[in-house]
């Protein structure tokens, strides 16, 4: 194996870090990034770099990565291009594990050979090396941070499961800010840009193997090496989930892509097909790659049909057109469950999937309905419809939903569509790793990916 | 014209309004109602009718509709159903011109025997009836509303031109909690419900003739006389763009439908083929009917052509793949405007669209692009994406989205992918009309429609 992608977990797990190019100008990248790493309370050494100054933000500054004289894992770089390759190789010396080049400003404007040259440094030495043009690495858990975006305009996800590969940075924060606004939680992240020495490819062998992650989002434009990313898919997607999102597919998105990352988005069948033979999910946009990998948050369904739960006839309506429509299966309910369900509802409430409860029953008739359904065995995962407008229910009602839910057993999700009182209980549910979506369509298109990953890997067994 | 039909002004419109089963009992409807009108501010008079209080919220409660012995316009009944023919009975003889009946009973549980026979009372006395089995009118205007959803549950949209008229409760109250979230304005709002009397189709005249609505939203299930709902789309439509949902297109989902409203949802294919013969704008979801309607706005697009300004670049080859792929056009930019854009931005953006203008660019160049988009007459939309988590982004941006945007001349619209400071900055844009996406593809999805609208209208004059 490389010597440079052994040093990945340097990158990812880093005891100390350098800021090369840390500055006390708030509008400097090199700022930024120095005092994420301070506020975000990274625990390791952090070892600013900057001939200008003595101090920054409580830390002792360096002139040079070579005037640090203790060991330093990984080297984060916030200098303008040209002078990166010389610094590099200064940090080669130094026995420095890994860099991640922040700079834009090398093959994607047209300077490959700035590139290329940073590359060989790299290697050289050995380092591993995140970009050059990207954001970085986040690693919640190690509060490690590169990403030059304020907290407070960008939200850093709580430490979790989830990994993302992106090949854009600004697709990555945004699915990152999502994860965060909702409390789902990530192990890393990785925005890789030119992928000058280190591809998609080796990120996901390398995460694949990380024992705290256990699904994985990538965000691909383009690849250099379409063999290596079919090879590393078929590898890591049976052990974990890979949900992939292939942008650049029609012609003048390709071009945009290029001037983007530098990289050939490359004909869109040809991922497609490599996404379909590995058996990796895809989906169609960014808060879909969100979407399904909060949905793993649950147990794998064993089949295709599914219950639906309602307080809002319309609603419900919706939820079956939807499930209609992409294939799944409206569940019939066991004679059991109609009896119990006959038993214990009000007499308004007709016995039928969907199962509209109405807006006046409350947390009560949810409690009683979603149990009958989690143990009859002809459903395979349940749909929850909360219509938190409804004078009825309550906050109580979540309680009831986190409760109910089994993990073990069967997928529960939920759906609530509306405003500011809506997205703040959706908030709540989701941090408690009860999926919410803000639409039925959204809930049951990413039901049916999951499903449809749940039983391929069933059937393997 | 039908007697009843033409007091439906009195519903939207009430001078007074009296409130039957009024209660001090906060979990009762009638409590929630009378609350609403007196905390929402209702200027007209407030009769609330229960013969157990004689005051109720400050206001004089009456034994019966026939002791206020005044005009009452309105009433809105909140009582169980086998009282409500009797009760509307002695509104007729009291000269009541409209009822609103939320009560469910009837039809949809298989009363239809009850429903006909307070169908035959409103007609003999020629009283315009909403419902039953519904939620009632809204109008922010006048501050009517019969919406029996506390207010901080379900946000109240504020005064604007949207009519919606829904045939599920619920899904009007997610619709219009989403517009109040976003600060979107509506004109009326009415959840019909069983449609006894008074039909969609109706409604759909009703506000097509109503000075103060300028768009249509129409969700529906089911109608009784498919015919007349096509001559009322047709009429109506090329004046004022209405927006339709259909719900229980499939099996199921259909007789999820009867048992909701007692309506046949009947062949999703009739419909499909009504809506096209009207040229009405169908869409798929609940939030996509939010979504058009926000983006009517903004001026009517001549052509298909769209220019995309980002200062993410990922998520401008996820908009350009949006585009191509449902039929929409990326403009090319004419020589003058590339030369412009050439001189007045920074050296490493490339003049191309997508244009990126990266993360470090910020207001500046959003406004010089936006402007040089503006002029060129080669560009018939603009898409503004903005990724409000980059720190060269600060909140003047919002400043010049809505100054730079032109509504005479071309829309504009903006895609914002992200959490708390993202969505807080949506609202921003929102309430200052410039509409707000959270995905490129929902983004281009929505100008898509409001494209081929605004063409099909274009042509015919």
């Amino acid at each position: 194996m490389r010597k440079d992608l052994r040093n990945l977990k340097y990158v990812f797990n880093p005891k100390s870090i350098a800021v090369i190019g840390a500055s006390e100008n708030p509008d400097k990248l090199g700022n930024v990034i120095l005092k994420n790493l301070v506020d975000g309370g990274y625990e390791g050494k952090i070892y600013p770099v900057n001939p200008k100054y003595e101090e920054l933000l409580g830390h002792k500054c360096y002139p040079k990565v070579g005037s640090i004289k203790k060991h330093v894992d990984l080297a984060i770089f916030a200098v303008p291009a040209p002078i990166i390759p010389k610094l590099a190789e200064e940090c080669g010396k130094n026995g420095v594990k890994g860099i991640v080049v922040l700079s834009a400003g090398f093959g994607e404007t047209g300077k490959t050979k700035l590139e290329e040259k940073l590359g060989k440094i790299v290697l050289k030495h050995g380092m591993a090396m995140i970009g050059p043009n990207c954001l970085g690495v986040m690693n919640p858990e190690k509060r490690v941070d590169s990403i030059f975006f304020p907290f407070y305009k960008s939200g850093r996800p709580r430490v979790g499961e989830i990994s993302l590969i992106t090949q854009s940075g600004a697709v990555g924060t945004c699915i990152a800010d999502l994860a965060s606004y909702y409390n789902v939680g990530f192990s890393k992240f990785v925005s890789y840009g030119n992928a000058t020495t280190i591809s998609e490819s080796d990120l996901l062998e390398h995460l694949g193997k990380d024992s705290k992650t256990k699904q994985i989002l990538l965000y691909l434009e383009g690849t250099k090496d379409g063999k290596k990313l079919l090879g590393a898919l078929e590898k890591v997607n049976p052990k974990k989930p890979v949900i992939a999102l292939k942008a650049g597919k029609s012609r003048a998105a390709g071009e945009a892509a290029k001037s983007h990352t530098g990289n050939l988005a490359g004909n869109y069948l040809a991922y497609q097909a490599a996404f379909r033979e590995s058996k990796v999910i895809e989906v169609d946009s960014v808060v879909e790659l969100f979407y399904v990998a909060n949905m793993f948050s649950q147990a794998r369904p064993k089949g295709k049909r599914v219950g639906v739960l309602t307080d809002g006839g319309g609603l419900g309506v919706l939820t079956a057109d939807a499930i209609e429509e992409c294939g799944m299966e409206l569940a019939e309910f066991s004679k059991k469950t109609s009896k119990k369900l006959r038993k214990s509802l009000p007499h308004y409430v007709n016995i039928t999937n969907p199962l509209d409860i109405v807006a006046d029953s409350g947390t009560d008739a949810y409690r009683k309905a979603i149990r009958a359904m989690m143990e009859d065995s002809s459903i395979d995962s349940i749909v929850v419809i909360v219509l938190f407008q409804a004078p009825a229910v309550d906050s109580r009602i979540i309680d009831v939903l986190v409760k109910e839910s089994d993990r073990r057993k069967k997928p529960v999700v939920v759906v609530a569509v509306g405003g500011e009182y809506t997205k703040e209980n959706r908030r709540v549910l989701d941090s408690y790793g009860v999926p919410t979506y803000g639409s039925p369509d959204a809930a049951i298109k990413t039901l049916k990916k999951f499903t449809e990953y749940s039983l391929f890997h069933k059937k393997k067994k």
